[in-house]
């Protein structure tokens, strides 16, 4: 497991403050930049300085106590940093467990408490990640005693880089490379927003074997046997686990199941949306057309798209691998 | 029918040459560059200046003349010409029906009846597109009628820049708005070549309404009911009905699928390899990393994918819409 952090709390200058690490500037340079006021943490999830259901949720709780460090109306918080983005459900997740927990208890304090609950979230982030790699390497033991290696495709980033630590969808290969298992990644680009790179590099850093390749190449190498499973992360996942990831996550889902590789979610059960029945339910962002980089014409650049549960082999999750039509199993 | 040429003799000057339309500087720059040797042809397809199966056969007629003119042996010719890239059959469908033509005749007036080959060849290309047009426009015309307008996704570029002229997959999109139809297209990115522009730009200047998107949105855009149809051109269809063509095609073919979105591959019957059997059969172009432009890390980069013919609704070719697995009814 990675020991690398994507967000952290700064005691050391005069107003408390805390550290992120800037992902747009990645992976040209490995930059943390600082977040003072509710604004920067808004911004920073707007911009995709930080990314990924779970650190999105992460960074919003932080940016609460960031915003009563301001003397600001807490429902005004919450109602900035919700604006932010709208398909992750982390990010709703994190706005009520933190204005449940402040609003219980007296203003005197509240600030300390907001700093202390955004810890607490930012510290089981880790711990489920961890989990969901002990349990998600499961999956992969059989593959190498089989096979003698595993090759995983992923989508998107969601490693540690889309988290506080360690990551949903690398949580296992990273678990794999640790128990001495010869794992290698195949790793698509994702466009518009290129996320693969950033998953290229955090597989770079650590020296797991992986392999670039274009979103375009998914159908081609299932087809050619060449990939024993899919892996990605989530944004939010259904009552019923239909699930919204990155936009291209379908596609390889269809090809997996037209060619018999098994196709994972994995996602803390902070990801499960179990409020929103079916994938039909989830908004879907639409992101600026400067993103896809082409000037002046007419484009559609949806953010995400919808996997239907019946496309999934299981959703690999802190509390173990469940079937996606079974999730009231670990409703909390 | 757009009348513009991606190809041309040129008698002007001292030499007779060829002009080609240099691709991979469009659409910044609409530069014509000259072919005067089988190098300069040899090159032209390799770097992609000409690209598309029938714009290939085409060129690689027009360098067999080139080459017989620098009195360079016509088995020489053909290697070189055959070793250019692997997967556009029409490539070796024109190499081998020039080959034909020049050992029939006499080594007298061998270099002018290379021209009138090559010439031929360029014509029936053009005839068989218009042709493709006519019928493709059939398919259309109900949904026209039924809800007004069509929008229709396409992928790569399969208009008159991968041909003589008038396009496959854009012909019958082509023959639809001169039918006064309100026809709307989904132009995808077509990573890592990015030959959706060449579709767009191409559009723009037809003045067909469109739409850009990258590869990965084609399954959220086809769930949520905003394609109609899907037309794609081919490079190599195999006597089986299993079509061969860019990257990423085979994907767009299982969200059709998946969607009930009818998908048909428009292509001339000099496409159709009936000495091939099936997909697996054909050979998948893998071309270099730097089209990623990722760097240094290890990449996959295969030109090609192939679509199974029991995903495709039809092949448009200039004798008809002929179901993918009775190829058979248009064997010359």
């Amino acid at each position: 497991m990675s020991e690398l952090r994507t967000i952290a709390e700064d005691d050391g200058a005069a107003q408390r403050r805390v550290l992120i690490l800037d992902q747009t500037r990645l992976p040209q340079e490995t930059v943390f930049v600082p977040l003072k006021t509710l604004a920067d943490a808004a911004h920073a999830i707007r911009a995709m300085q930080v990314r990924g259901a779970p650190l999105i949720g992460a960074t919003a709780a932080y940016g609460v106590a960031l915003g009563l460090a301001e003397d600001i109306p807490l429902d005004k918080i919450i109602d900035t940093l919700a604006a932010t983005r709208p398909t992750a459900v982390n990010l709703n997740w994190a706005l009520d467990r933190m204005s449940r927990v402040l609003e219980e208890s007296a203003l005197v304090g509240r600030r300390e408490l907001a700093w202390q609950e955004a810890r607490a979230i930012a510290r089981e982030d880790e711990a489920a990640n961890a989990a969901i790699g002990r349990h998600g390497v499961k999956i992969l033991k059989p593959i190498a005693a089989q096979k003698g290696r595993i090759d995983v495709m992923t989508h998107c980033n969601a490693g540690w880089l889309a988290t506080v630590a360690h990551g949903t969808a690398l949580a296992p290969i990273y678990a794999a490379q640790a128990a001495g298992l010869a794992v290698h990644v195949w790793v698509s680009e994702t466009r518009p927003r290129n996320q693969g790179l950033l998953t290229a590099w955090e597989l770079d850093q650590a020296g797991v074997p992986h392999t670039f390749m274009v979103d375009n190449a998914a159908g081609l190498l299932m087809m050619q046997g060449r990939v024993d499973c899919v892996i990605v992360g989530a944004d939010r996942i259904a009552a019923n686990g239909d699930t919204a990831n990155k936009v291209g996550t379908y596609l390889k889902a269809l090809a997996a199941r037209a060619h018999g590789v098994p196709f994972y979610v994995a996602a803390p059960i902070s990801t499960i949306d179990f409020a929103c029945p079916d994938g039909a339910h989830i908004p879907i962002e639409e992101r600026a057309a400067e993103e896809v980089g082409v000037g002046s014409m007419a484009f559609a650049n949806p953010a995400f798209d919808v996997t239907p549960a019946n496309l999934l082999a299981g959703i690999i999750t802190e509390r173990g691998i469940v079937p996606a039509d079974q999730l009231a199993r670990v409703k909390p």
